[in-house]
């Protein structure tokens, strides 16, 4: 179940450099990929880096259509985000092999996905480090929660299939946002 | 102490969205601040983006310089971390407010932090995003660990001061490096 997520807390789940899914959908096809090279770059509008390297296939499709959705996993679904990162989607078609649900986007035509605890609906909006460094900066236009995902607790890649999962948190005394 | 460690592994440093901090040097003065937005954008030679925004004391010095170090705490070190993101180097000397040890380091000007597990020197290779965005591009030139601080927890900002501390280690059957 996605409920509206103001856009001025995104930042608070990108933030702590969670590993994330991205949807891309080109001539009526979704596809989806396993992201880790990600960053927040404003506040609000919120707007977020990533990379998709040439070689991801869903490379073109982000470059022709603008528009992904990052959708953010808890730990439960660790072994599915690994699988989605093993294979391509010039050979398998990723939702229906890994019953991964597709919602219907608001604002793009890639899909969210039912599964996940967040989803960003994003566009992209600046290019000009794509040729050389497949660097797209992205505003995200909608963004959703699942109230049903409690606390949820994602990953973080540290290489070669090694996760570290969210612990305990602790809460200081911070003057920043 | 400080030990040489491979540019091929600094990625499996930073690609789980730690905390860090940032050191600059100008004009024979070190300043610090605390960052949480960088991502990888290279495996090797290591490529970091990150933002600073012109509202930090750094940015000036970075701009300028080129040079800075990306050090990276653990949680030990999170009440200093926050305190060094609660000031800025207009007003005060932070690495002796905060008993902060330089380490002079090899390839650029901006010191390593003695207390930090793990110091990245970094040279700007990229500005095209800055006026915009306040996006650097750093290519990793020279990186050290510290050997003696043993399987170090990592923090990850939430917002407002709340940090997720590093959990447990999972390992999935990942092709991916």
């Amino acid at each position: 179940m996605m409920k509206d997520l103001p856009l001025s807390k995104v930042y608070r789940l990108l933030e702590p450099g969670p590993v994330v899914l991205l949807t891309t959908a080109r001539n009526g096809r979704a596809n989806v990929m396993t992201m880790s090279w990600h960053m927040m770059v404003e506040f609000e509008p919120p707007l977020v880096a990533c990379v998709v390297s040439p070689a991801d296939y869903s490379y073109a499709a982000l470059r022709a259509t603008k528009e992904c959705v990052i959708a953010i996993p808890a730990v439960e679904m660790a072994s599915k985000v690994v699988e989605v990162g093993n294979c391509s989607g010039r050979d398998v078609e990723k939702f229906e092999l890994f019953h991964l649900t597709q919602i219907t986007a608001e604002r793009v035509k890639p899909p969210l996905i039912e599964e996940c605890f967040a989803n960003l609906e994003c566009k992209v909006v600046d290019t000009r480090l794509v040729d050389k460094f497949g660097l797209f900066i992205l505003e995200v236009v909608k963004s959703w929660i699942d109230p049903t995902q409690n606390n949820p607790k994602t990953i973080h890649h540290r290489g070669f299939g090694e996760f570290v999962v969210d612990g305990e948190t602790i809460t200081l005394e911070s003057k920043m946002p």
